[in-house]
């Protein structure tokens, strides 16, 4: 799948039907989606991982939150992992700049399934670190949320 | 130590000395943060679980940020770690309200060594979930960060 239409989403200069295209294949509010439609869950999660190491993030910690709430609570639900992202370089800048922003780091990578389909949302780093006023902190966010976007876009 | 001066800071109708007690002792923006003077940093991360465990959070996700800035970019910084909190039930009903709200759990509590003293902050959830348009989240996430706010003064 050509990755053209979600990178265009944040580049400036796209032409309205590239636009369209994206707007079709990607959504965002506070996170990047994309629907991988009738794929199987764990070749989503290899494709996934393998997207983020690409882009220089490490998975540092991964939740089985389908499986944690069926063992806390007995509850079923569909298949949901979270994948907590680190691209080391950027998470260290960020610290010297705001040193309690692990407090939103990493960045997560959820996995969900929706009927037949797997969803991947990437959170958009803007969005969950909206409440720190700090103009150095959101350029690093910003072109942490582009790499995460190009990883989305290349699984 | 008492936990009036901490709770109080979210409590209507606090007195003028108590919210001044408050100030002295705790700082919030997006995080909720309490400083333990001359303490061990391997103590106060036992004492931070069983806080956090005696209001039914399970730490689910743990990153020792300084070893892997250390591994990753040869760099040194002081001790610096990531807990990730997780209340099972809050986590639930977050997630039904919320589909997408995965991205910005499990709830983080750093602990970071600074000087002599370790400083314990939990993520204010009504922050890190700020763009979320959702007042039904809001509400959960309100309770949650009642609930960090407890643990955390009862470190």
């Amino acid at each position: 799948m050509s990755r053209e239409p979600h990178v265009l989403m944040w580049t400036e200069g796209a032409t309205q039907s590239a636009l369209a295209r994206a707007e079709a294949d990607l959504t965002m509010s506070y996170t990047i989606n994309r629907t991988i439609t009738g794929a199987d869950f764990d070749a989503v999660d290899q494709r996934t991982r393998k997207a983020l190491s690409d882009k220089g993030f490490g998975v540092l910690t991964e939740i089985d939150v389908s499986a944690t709430m069926k063992k806390k609570l007995d509850v079923d639900m569909p298949a949901y992992c979270i994948l907590g992202a680190c691209n080391p370089n950027m998470a260290y800048q960020a610290i010297k700049i705001e040193p309690h922003v692990g407090a939103m780091l990493p960045c997560n990578v959820i996995l969900r399934q929706v009927g037949n389909d797997v969803e991947v949302s990437a959170v958009d780093p803007l969005a969950s670190m909206q409440a720190i006023d700090n103009d150095a902190l959101k350029r690093v966010a910003g072109e942490v949320r582009d790499l995460l976007a190009d990883a989305i876009a290349a699984i």
